[in-house]
C-alpha cells in the first residue's frame, strides 16, 4: 500500500488524473493483475479503458495508512542527517510534518532551522503534552536507546530509526530502523564482475 | 542475507565469538529454523550447543554478497544529507569505502570533507578510469535522473538513491531507492488511535 501511494503520488506530481493498473504496475514495480486485486478489496476505483481516479484512489489509500490528517512528528537530533530530514521536501505529500525539533547540543539549542526552533533534548516529556505519537531518531548510535527510552515515555508509538542499531522497544510501540549501509552493502550482489 | 550479516556485524561489535541460531533470531526477527535452514544451504557453520562462529559467518556471508573486497563508492551531492553520509560510521563494516564526493556547487568544489576533496560532478566519467561500479545519489529530485545518466555512462553498475524520484535505468544496472518519507508513512497504520 505504501509502494501504490507513492506511485500514485508521483503521477498526481505529474498532473494525470487517471492512470491504468499497467502504468501503475509498470511505475512501482508489481504485477498489473496483483493491482487489481489488491485495489479489488476495498472498493472499486478504476473505470475499464479510463483507469483508477489518481485523487480518490491516493484518498483511500491515505485513509487505510492512517495518514489521513496531518501527523505530527517530532525529530531528536538536528546534525546533518537531521538537518536534511528538515530540509526533506518529501514528506508533505504523505501528509507528514516535522513541527518540532530537538538536540542536546547547547550552540544549537534556540536556533531556528526552517520554521522550527530547536528545543532541548531535556524536554522530550513536552510531547505527551503536546500529543506527538510519530518520533524521527537521528542521534549518534550512544544515544539511540535513550532517546527512545524517553520518546516511549512521553507517549510515541511510532518511531523512524536512523541509527545503524537495535532498539529495544515495548511490543505495541512500531520502530522501522533506516540502515543505509545495510542498503548499499546490497547492491555489489547485482553487479556483474568487472 | 544483509540481515544476517547486520545482526552478526553487531554481534562481533559487541565482542561475540559465537551466536546460537535463537539468538541471532531475536536480534533480526526470523525464525531461527529459517536460519538454520539459510545456512545449511552453504555448509555448516554452527556447532550443537555452541552456537555458530560469528565472525566465519559473517565473512562467508560477505562473500556470499560480494562484500569480501572493499567497494569503493562514489557519492554525488554534498548537501547536508551527502555530509550526513560521508560522517556515517556505519558502511566500514560492510566493507564499503565512499572514496570520492562529487558536487554542482562552485563554493562546495575543492572543499574537504573528512578524508575527501568534493570534486567537480562535471567530471563524473573519470569514474571509469578509477573502477568505481557502486554510486550514491543524494541531490535535488530535479537533478537526480540526469546524475543517473551520468554515472551509468561512467560505469556505474549499482545506484543507491536518496532522491525522492523513480530513476529510469538500463536494465543492467541495480538501484535501491531509499524513500525515508514513505518508511515514515508506514507507522501511523500501527500506531493505536488516541
Amino acid at each position: 500500500m505504501p509502494v501504490y501511494l507513492r506511485g500514485l503520488l508521483f503521477s498526481s506530481q505529474r498532473g494525470r488524473d487517471s492512470i491504468s493498473s499497467g502504468s501503475l504496475a509498470d511505475l512501482v514495480g508489481v504485477n498489473p493483475w496483483q493491482i487489481r486485486k489488491d485495489f479489488s478489496y476495498f472498493g472499486d476505483f478504476g473505470t475499464r479503458g479510463v483507469g483508477y481516479n489518481v485523487e480518490k484512489l491516493a484518498r483511500q489509500i491515505k485513509k487505510i495508512l492512517k495518514l489521513d490528517a496531518v501527523q505530527k512528528t517530532a525529530l531528536v537530533g538536528v546534525g546533518n542527517l537531521g538537518s536534511a530530514l528538515l530540509a526533506y521536501p518529501g514528506f508533505s505529500p504523505y501528509g507528514l510534518d516535522i513541527v518540532v525539533a530537538f538536540d542536546s547540543d547547547a550552540k544549537k539549542i534556540g536556533r531556528r532551522i526552517k520554521n522550527l526552533v530547536v528545543e532541548d533534548v531535556s524536554n522530550l516529556a513536552t510531547l505527551k503534552k503536546r500529543n506527538i505519537k510519530l518520533a524521527i531518531i537521528a542521534v549518534p548510535r550512544e544515544a539511540a536507546q535513550q532517546t527512545a527510552d524517553a520518546l516511549i515515555e512521553a507517549g510515541v508509538k511510532g518511531i523512524l530509526n536512523f541509527s545503524p542499531c537495535y532498539l529495544a522497544v515495548p511490543k505495541k510501540v512500531k520502530v522501522i530502523t533506516i540502515d543505509i549501509a545495510m542498503d548499499l552493502a546490497r547492491l555489489p550482489y547485482y553487479m556483474p564482475a568487472s
